[in-house]
């Protein structure tokens, strides 16, 4: 039994994941959720107050999985340029866009302090630690050391969330991968 | 009567527009358009066949003004640094984000090419109109020949729309503003 409550509560969230990163807080209804997860009302509501209360979940799971996996670039092998080029570079379902970044379009989500905070958390994380490495190069004279880490590091991660936006629009990956290219043109050379 | 009907239409699509900008176009209803606006159902569907009609016709109109004031900087006086700063440091509604940007997590949007396409022509161009400054930026020697302009061009842009999504993240203008300085430092030293 206990199992099995945690099996419906993980697909619960892992459905909102997923409507969330398709249709965002706005576009997913709390039926969308039930009809795909296979759930019933009642058993949602036995799990969770409302989709509200799903959302944070769900958007909480979402930002410790993009955590973990810029994890694997950043704290990888390689000097602070190669790094940060293998977090740009990685491979990504770029017409899909950033599950957490796409949130910040959704006034919904904005005016919620519960569902802003772990999309507010998650790029305050990535910037920081883009930042570290940033300082790491400074010091290592890869980069020039005149600009403010946080502010190159803040570049960085907004060409990615910006390239995702001119993939959507274009629909097709192509300006994601020149914003990504042109970032690291102007990395490289400093 | 003419002035009136051309009265009428024009306030229904700026409605839209603002509505478009605050609450997407997933998360604005036609009765929140008429509702607005001060305008009968009937009189929207004499106007327009729909809610899709309606937005193509805000979506175009915003994509003019967009068009136009980036214009004012880009096509002012100084080298091309000096251009592209001016644009990447204009005064804007930062928090309230990119009103085409914006459009692109839209799946609906993105999903008619009705809706899609001004958004899509607005960034080739915006690309575009960058990435000649760009060039003519390389050919005065003012920045580094390697990188194609296009690239760059991406970037700058991409800038801009991830700064906005940090800053609705952050509920702070403060990390856009922290991305245009890191693009500006980046590009300063070509």
């Amino acid at each position: 039994m206990y199992s099995e409550a945690m099996a419906t509560q993980d697909r619960l969230i892992e459905t909102t994941q997923e409507l969330l990163w398709e249709r965002g807080y706005v576009g997913t209804s709390p039926k969308a959720i039930q009809q795909r997860a296979g759930v019933g009302q009642g058993s949602m509501y036995h799990h969770f107050t409302g989709k509200s209360d799903l959302a944070a979940a769900a958007l909480s799971r979402s930002a410790q999985q993009l955590r973990a996996q810029a994890e694997q670039q950043l704290a990888g092998p390689g000097t602070a340029y190669e790094r940060i080029a293998a977090y740009l570079l990685r491979d990504r379902e770029v017409l899909r866009g950033c599950r957490i970044g796409r949130m910040a379009q959704d006034p919904d989500v904005i005016a919620e302090a519960e569902l802003r905070r772990p999309v507010e958390e998650t790029f305050d994380w990535l910037c920081g630690r883009i930042a570290e490495i940033v300082a790491e190069g400074q010091a290592d004279g890869e980069f020039a050391t005149g600009p403010d880490p946080a502010d190159i590091a803040a570049a960085v991660v907004a060409v990615l969330q910006g390239g995702y936006v001119l993939a959507r629009a274009a629909d097709s990956p192509e300006p994601f991968h020149q914003a990504v290219r042109g970032a690291l043109a102007l990395l490289r050379n400093r």
